[in-house]
């Protein structure tokens, strides 16, 4: 980010008819983009939500609600327009992409994009979800996605997921990359019974003890304990500070996806904007670790991106605000 | 509000393409919607922010970091639209109305609604704000507002506010109703120094024990120790509900007129919806005592409505899902 453009923006809006900071992290959002996007009143018309897709082997385990067979209707779904990401995108003016890049799908519904590295992972809880070369090949269709949505003038991107049981591995992410305890990062998921929440909370110990992941070594955490999905939303993330695009974080799994882009370089940090809180404990957790503010508390927890297109309202008005409020000059006003 | 249509919004949630809950608080806004409006997927189209405007004898005190004479800078700068709320309402496609309750211009600008009782309240630190009759023709004012709008095709009404220094009266209502310690429940407002922080504190105690508001007389509290365009905020929660309205509060101006609203009747609760969480410390504890959960924690503390504006874009994507989401039964798979 182009700091002499940022400290710009922070003059101008100091500038603006209303007390100084007054509008809290709308202002900090409106320097940040302005930072990232080189523009003091960035164009942020064209939005994207990239929604990754993938199944994993350890629901064999009976860690989540559903069956993985629910992956691929909801991709038909999200093709059909009729998920809770499609109308919600619609109302914020965003375009929707769907990568299949590892469902079990057999066929790819038409409106999705086939970037499939694998049918699934394998069980975490018995050995490595995937090679680390699958873990390779999944970030960098992320990053070549993102490349794409600049190339297609999308100014904003944001991260969601859709993939039977990946809390599981999300939470297995956090928890290696956190050192904190499995039991107090695990959450219901979907909605997992109280006995579902005691096995889904051994299994991740298990896969954890079995793999060994490397804290310090991203790729090895994903191939051992993630998932092919959260590989390719660490690719975007990654992709889109490789093409100074602002990213929109959503839930606990996008965000577990941030910690591993963050973990290949801390450069990518600053492109990174928080979106929801989640009901996932986990969530909160690496957001500070992140050090990074979600601006909307609505106890959500569905993924596909439906937080981070929540935000795309707010990060416009920031932009507009910048972009129309009047300044004290104009009221005759000494500034503050 | 209508319980059948709630318990027919509740049950048709259930079917969308999710798991049951995990759309949190925005199908907890959407029950409520179809049960205030009488609509399982009510037209939010038509939106309006009323903003009142009135001034404050305290100010005398210093117990603010600007003049009263802004206040009516700030009329004229949202008549030209060029404040802060009259560019998040573009945004979010409402209709700004601007209302002189009690501001001490002597001409209104064009463009701002004349209702004005009085210029301005006396300093509550020596008396009475205004008398009782002055307080109930605020509120009337504010009641009659939700009574035009309504006529006008709004569905939905923000309320925000422009006064300077109404944290201090604000202040003092949520003092005399929690029963609070003042020193607990006062922030910066606009942005007071240390030393006027300490003044205002003392300020506000001061009119608590020179004029004895009687915390189960909300009129009594409003004209002892409140603020005309408060006064006309409660008018317009009040009116809201006559007219089966959803009202959107804003921070803690707007706040403490809900809680005056609320104590004139409870049934006008089930109106109200909380937008955002301010950065001033009486602002949780109000909204906790009326029940109500803000979306948005962006440490805002401008006023005008501007939270009570970012609230509608989630309110209307509320709706939308459950208008356009697919079912359970559209993908071929069993409920939950």
């Amino acid at each position: 980010p182009d700091e002499t453009l940022e400290q710009q923006a922070r003059d101008r809006i100091d500038q603006l008819t209303k007390p100084p900071g007054s509008l809290g992290l709308l202002e900090e959002m409106a320097i940040r983009l302005a930072g990232i996007t080189g523009e003091q009143t960035p164009d942020m018309s064209k939005k994207a939500i990239v929604v990754c897709c993938g199944d994993h082997g350890v629901v064999e385990e009976g860690v989540t609600a559903y069956p993985s067979e629910v992956t691929e209707k909801m991709m038909a779904n999200f093709a059909a327009g009729g998920a809770a990401i499609n109308v919600i995108a619609r109302q914020t003016k965003a375009d929707v992409y769907v990568l299949d890049v590892g469902s079990r799908a057999r066929t790819v519904p038409d409106g999705v994009i086939d970037c499939k590295v694998r049918p699934g992972t394998d069980n975490m809880a018995s050995g490595p979800a995937m090679s680390r070369d699958e873990a390779v090949q999944a970030v960098m269709t992320g990053v070549e996605m993102a490349r794409r949505l600049k190339q297609e003038g999308v100014r904003v991107i944001g991260v969601g997921e859709m993939g039977i049981g990946n809390t599981t591995p999300a939470t297995a992410i956090a928890a290696v990359i956190t050192g904190s305890p499995v039991d107090q990062l695990t959450g219901r998921g979907a909605g997992v019974d109280d006995a579902g929440m005691l096995r889904k909370i051994r299994v991740i110990e298990q896969a954890i003890r079995v793999n060994q992941p490397d804290p310090q070594d991203p790729v090895d955490v994903l191939a051992k304990v993630g998932g092919l999905e959260i590989a390719a939303m660490a690719g975007v993330m990654l992709g889109g500070a490789l093409e100074r695009m602002p990213v929109v974080i959503d839930g606990l799994i996008s965000t577990s996806a941030a910690m591993i882009a963050v973990g290949l370089s801390e450069r990518v940090k600053p492109y990174l904007f928080a979106s929801h809180l989640s009901e996932e404990p986990a969530h909160r957790i690496l957001l500070e670790k992140l050090g990074l503010t979600p601006l909307i508390h609505a106890r959500m927890r569905l993924g596909e991106g439906t937080g981070a297109a929540l935000l795309f309202p707010m990060m416009e008005a920031a932009v507009a605000l910048m972009r129309e409020m009047a300044t004290f000059a104009d009221l005759g006003l000494e500034g503050p």
